[in-house]
C-alpha cells in the first residue's frame, strides 16, 4: 500500500515517480540554488496535496485564492507579502537569516519583520525633530524616543548610524493607506545619529491596529477563525557603514496582542516600556532605547541589505 | 543541534514550537477539514523554509512571483490554475480524486485534467454536426470522431449519455485566446448520444501548443529551463445521469510532446490513433473512441462533478 519516495518525500500510495518526474522537467541551465528550493518546494507541495488527499473542489478553492491574492496587491499593498505574514513565513525567514549571524559566534542582534509598510522614501530629519507631521492625531500620545547606537564589539558609539523609523497613526493606519488624513511621509523619517552616537525624536506611543480585511488575508482570517490584530508597535531599521543593517519592531509591554500577534513576529526581547515624561511640552512620553550593531566582514554599502526592496 | 517536531514535520535547528504556534492561531469555529488542510499546507511550507534556508531575497521574489500570478490572470485567463499544472498539481489531484474509484473495486476509466479552458457555454450540437464552425483553418486536419458510451458494468449503451468536447484550433488557440479568428464556441460542443449509446462529430486532428509565455508562467518557464509545450490533445468529459462523469483528454500517439508534457497529464491509455479515412467529403481523418461509464451510487444531475466550476 506504501511505496518510499526518494530525496525525503513521505511514503505514499500513489504513482512514486510522478514527483521525480515533474523536478526532473528542469532543464540542466536552471541555476543551482532555483534548482534545489523548486525541487524542496515541488516536493513539499506533493507531499501536502498527498498527505491531505486534496480533492479538486479544494484545489480549485486554492487556484481562486492564489489568483485573489495577486488581485489584491496594488501599487501601495502587497497582499502576498501579508499572506506570507499571516502564514509566519516572514518571522521564519527572518529567524533563519538571524540564526546565521548566531552561529559565527556574534551575539544577535534582535531583528523582526521587515512588514510591507517600509518605504524607501522617508525623509531625514533633523535630531530632536518629529516625524507628527500632521498634528497629533486624536487619542495619540507624542513620545520621545532616544537612545545610543553603539558598537557591539568595543562599546562605542557609532558616530553617523541612522535609525530608520516608521509607524501607523493612532487610527491605525500608516500615511499611504490614508490620504485624507496623513500626507506622504508622515510617521516616517531617517534620523543620523551625532558624533556620540545619540538619536532622540518625538514619535507616537504606537497603537494596535487590524490589517486590511477586505482581500484575500481578511478571507483567510474569516475561514481559519483569528483575529486580523498586530499589537502596537513602531518599526526600526538601523544602518551604519561597515555594520550589519537591522530591521526590528519594538511593542509596548502591556499590548493585549503581544501574545497573539497575527504575523507571529514578537520576540521577548523587543517588548519596552514607555515612562511618563516630565516638562516637556512636547510629549507625555518617554521611551529609551538602545542599540548595538555588529560590524560586518569588508567594505560594503549601508544600505546593501535593503537592497532587494 | 536538531530537534523533532511534532505531527510528521522534519527535524531542524530552528525553533520548534513556531511552526505549531501559527497552526494553534486557527480559532475553535475552524471547519475540520479545512483546520486538517491548513495544517498540512503550513508545516509543509515550514518544513521547506527551513530545509532550503530560505533567504531574504528569495522569500520576497516568491512574494512578487505570487502576486504576479493574480496579476496575469484575467477573465477569461486563470494563471494560478495553469500554475498549479505547471507544479504537476492538477495532474496530483486528478491522480488523488481517482485512486478512490479504484478502491472502491471499480475498473477505473481513465481521466486527466480539466485545463483552464473548458467552458460551462458550450452548445449542444446535432449528431454528426461539426464543432468547426468558423471554417478549416490552416493546416487543420478535419477528423470524424466517433464512439460508443457503454456502462460498465452491464456493457450496454448508455442513451442520451453527454460528450463535452473542446480543443485548440490548428493555431494553438482557443476560442476565447483568439477572437480575431474565432467566433465564441468555435471548437466546442456538447453531443448527446443515440438510443444506441453512439455519438459522432467532426472535429480537428490536435495540434501541439504552447502555453501563454507573457505571465507567471512563462517567467517560471524561463528560470526552470523548461519548455512551454503541451502535446497535442482533445478534451472530453463525458456525463450521463446516474453514472459518475469523467474528464480526460486524447493525445496522437506520435507527437513528440507525450513523453515531456509540461503539465504532466498523459497517461498511456489516453494515447490514440488517427486513421485515414476515405470517401468523406469533410474528413480525411478518423477516430474511433468508445467510453465506458461506471455507474454511481444514488440518483444525482449528471452535472454534479463539475458544479464546481
Amino acid at each position: 500500500m506504501s511505496s518510499t519516495q526518494a530525496n525525503g518525500s513521505q511514503p505514499h500510495r500513489f504513482d512514486p515517480n510522478f514527483t521525480q518526474s515533474v523536478i526532473d522537467a528542469m532543464g540542466p541551465k536552471t541555476d543551482p540554488r532555483l534548482r534545489e528550493v523548486m525541487s524542496s518546494l515541488i516536493r513539499h507541495l506533493h507531499d501536502f496535496t498527498r498527505e491531505v488527499e486534496l480533492t479538486v473542489d479544494e484545489w480549485m478553492a486554492g487556484v481562486k485564492f492564489i489568483n485573489l491574492i495577486g488581485q489584491t496587491s496594488t501599487a501601495t499593498r502587497n497582499e502576498a507579502h501579508r499572506m506570507s505574514d499571516v502564514l509566519g513565513l516572514e518571522s521564519l525567514v527572518d529567524e533563519i537569516a538571524h540564526k546565521h549571524v548566531n552561529e559565527s559566534g556574534e551575539e544577535p542582534t534582535s531583528s523582526s519583520i521587515l512588514g510591507p509598510f517600509w518605504s524607501p522614501n522617508a525623509p531625514f530629519r533633523e535630531l530632536g525633530g518629529s516625524i507628527i507631521q500632521d498634528g497629533v492625531p486624536p487619542k495619540g500620545q507624542p513620545t520621545l524616543m532616544h537612545g545610543v547606537i553603539t558598537d557591539l564589539d568595543t562599546k562605542k558609539p557609532i558616530p553617523g548610524a541612522v535609525i530608520d523609523i516608521w509607524q501607523a497613526s493612532a487610527n491605525g493606519k500608516y500615511d499611504f493607506q490614508d490620504p485624507e488624513n496623513q500626507t506622504p511621509n508622515n510617521l516616517r523619517g531617517k534620523f543620523r545619529c551625532n558624533e556620540k552616537g545619540e538619536y532622540w525624536f518625538y514619535c507616537l506611543k504606537p497603537t494596535a491596529y487590524s490589517l486590511p480585511t477586505d482581500g484575500a488575508a481578511g478571507a483567510l482570517f474569516t475561514a481559519l477563525d483569528r483575529h486580523p490584530m498586530r499589537p502596537a508597535h513602531i518599526h526600526l531599521m538601523m544602518t551604519a557603514e561597515g555594520y550589519k543593517p537591522v530591521t526590528t519592531q519594538l511593542y509596548p509591554r502591556d499590548d493585549p496582542y503581544v501574545t497573539n500577534d497575527t504575523v507571529f513576529a514578537v520576540k521577548d526581547d523587543l517588548l519596552i516600556d514607555f515612562l511618563p515624561r516630565k516638562d516637556d511640552a512636547q510629549a507625555g512620553l518617554d521611551l529609551e532605547y538602545n542599540v548595538k550593531l555588529a560590524p560586518r566582514e569588508g567594505k560594503t554599502a549601508p544600505m546593501e541589505g535593503v537592497a532587494r526592496l
